[in-house]
């Protein structure tokens, strides 16, 4: 007898000596990263912006698609996207973060999406505020959690479950979190969530739950899988752990002079060079970014670009440079207003969640 | 001192038990295959489209890009976008297929890019056939190759380069083949090859140049890397080898049910079902397509939708399936009007090009 342990098993952490599975590469395959050479965009094109999808992308009907609020309000509701878009309208210019981005670069290493550092992007969202329309359903005042549901549907560690995801009221109700029907100024496109998403700016990837269909107010915890158990970090599979929020502060090199095929490594020709990249934190506005040339032994401070895009885009950071020939280990560290920054060890956890450690740029220059 | 050996490095064969490399991975979390559920759709949106960029995306201003004719030509030419936008319009629909899918599957692993089976779309380019072009330049009598120059730029086994690649004369005078410009009736995409790409329909795609800049007519054979080293199949590394040319035939599975997110096992609920997916070939349409529940072991034919969007287009098929509880393995075998098919054992070489293994897809039916 067939049963579903047979398609979903336990989450599990690699051996020592094991590289990336048949599985973690399907995924792969599929869930891309930016091009890094993409972080010269302002605002990421919607084709170049990450993508980490659970299940299938479902295909729905956007003139039939409706939202219904329901559960501890006062007035359940169910709107269509017509009504959704005759509401305030609001742009919010966002950096979205995988949670398991950096997950890859752990010893030992967590079974799932094989991210290295490239799971970001910042793209401009159109949409409607969540917190009036919560406000006309009618909270209940004892009300705990807001659970949106989405239409997506399959298995996950022997559950099986539409994927659904939880913010503490007090964040669902937060001013710059939107019911988004629009990315880059064009209606979403299926693998971004059409026809409705939702953005929670500041969060890592997982609350922006795609594909909304039901936001579920609760006068309890919400116990479902992707707050209760994956989305969590622990050290060992039976912790409780503490639930994944907040994006941790990060910058990422844009890779300088031109890449080979196969390594990645970039090359340049010696001489003064200018390398930039990007800079974001989920805990507040980037204050400073440092660069290292060798890997993380020495730094030095590199220059922010003015912020475009409002507190929850990322910052463009330059850094002036004259390598002599030689191999160099480029990599950037960003500090955020709340003290928070990088570390060049990684913070291990079971999930492999929220891996800020410092990105490591190889390059051989040249001599001209 | 530093050198190009550095940086790009020769090609090799993974080990009996080497699982993907980091170097892999870099490149399967850039360049990313086709979610097998968008087999759903006729035209694949560009956004699902597979990609393989062999160095950077560069970013062009298309309204000074231009285009130049010249070698063994009598009249050499240089076009602007305007122009070719100017001259006959033509579209088509073309299945692009990346040469190198199903390396991943091949045992010993060439060390590239690792597909699996998702290096494919199927998207309608629009532009101006090539060979007026051509011929108004006038190519000269003893004209052998033709070759194609993008702006992409890097190293590549230790060959820095322009991505180039040629194709014989009577090749690039086919009526099919098209300067494109605009990919689903949009302008192309930067990773789609914005402002102007090749398109060889039938032909794998690496001879479909991106960002083309430069068209060259050469009264010798072409002997730059991406012809002469890089995409040949070839059994030892130094055979001559021969050729990558057109796309070999291939079926694939929209995989039923829904996934498990970490293993893409599909998991379905016992009854009847449709199993559907596509079927394409560079060598002639597609006649038939037979369909496998138990890995290969027994197949039964499909049935084939009309053919919609011209030749050089996929062709849908489906099968009509009432699967008892339990668990199989699905995969399906597309033959050619040439009667060409696809093999249950890979055909190996050293490359890992034009592997048209059966795909397998791991279904596990539950009782209802």
């Amino acid at each position: 007898m067939s049963t579903v342990e047979d398609a979903s098993r336990p989450s599990r952490v690699a051996g020592p000596d094991e590289g990336i599975s048949h599985e973690e590469l399907q995924l792969a395959a599929r869930n891309h990263g930016i091009p890094l050479e993409a972080l010269s965009y302002d605002v990421t094109p919607a084709g170049l912006h990450y993508l980490l999808i659970h299940y299938d992308i479902p295909v729905l009907d956007a003139a039939a698609h409706t939202l219904t609020v329901d559960g501890a309000v006062a007035t359940p509701l169910t709107v269509d996207l017509a009504a959704l878009r005759e509401r305030p309208r609001v742009t919010h210019r966002v950096t979205l973060e995988c949670a398991g981005n950096g997950r890859a670069l752990l010893r030992p290493r967590p079974v799932s999406q094989p991210w290295l550092v490239e799971a970001v992007g910042n793209a401009e969202w159109t949409g409607t505020p969540l917190a009036p329309l919560l406000r006309e359903a009618g909270l209940d005042a004892d009300a705990v959690d807001v659970v949106f549901t989405g239409a997506d549907h399959g298995f996950e560690r022997g559950v099986e479950q539409d994927y659904q995801r939880a913010l503490p009221v007090a964040d669902a109700l937060r001013g710059e979190v939107l019911l988004a029907y629009e990315m880059n100024g064009a209606p979403l496109l299926p693998q971004h969530g059409a026809p409705l998403r939702l953005i929670v700016p500041g969060w890592y990837g997982m609350a922006h739950v795609k594909w909304l269909r039901r936001i579920t107010v609760l006068t309890r915890t919400f116990d479902g899988y992707q707050n209760a158990v994956a989305y969590r970090l622990r050290q060992e599979p039976d912790d409780p752990g503490v639930p994944v929020t907040r994006i941790a502060p990060r910058a990422l090199v844009r890779p300088p002079g031109v890449p080979d095929f196969m390594s990645r490594v970039r090359v340049l020709r010696s001489g003064p060079c200018t390398v930039d990249g990007r800079a974001w934190s989920g805990y507040g506005p980037v204050v400073s970014v440092e660069v290292t040339t060798d890997g993380g032994d020495t730094w030095a401070p590199a220059r922010l670009d003015d912020p475009v895009g409002g507190e929850w885009a990322w910052r463009r950071w330059w850094y002036d440079w004259t390598p002599q020939p030689g191999r160099y280990v480029l990599g950037a560290r960003a500090t955020d207003a709340s003290g928070r920054s990088q570390p060049v060890e990684p913070p291990w956890n079971r999930g492999g969640f929220a891996n800020n450690l410092v990105q490591r740029v190889d390059v051989v220059v040249l001599a001209d």
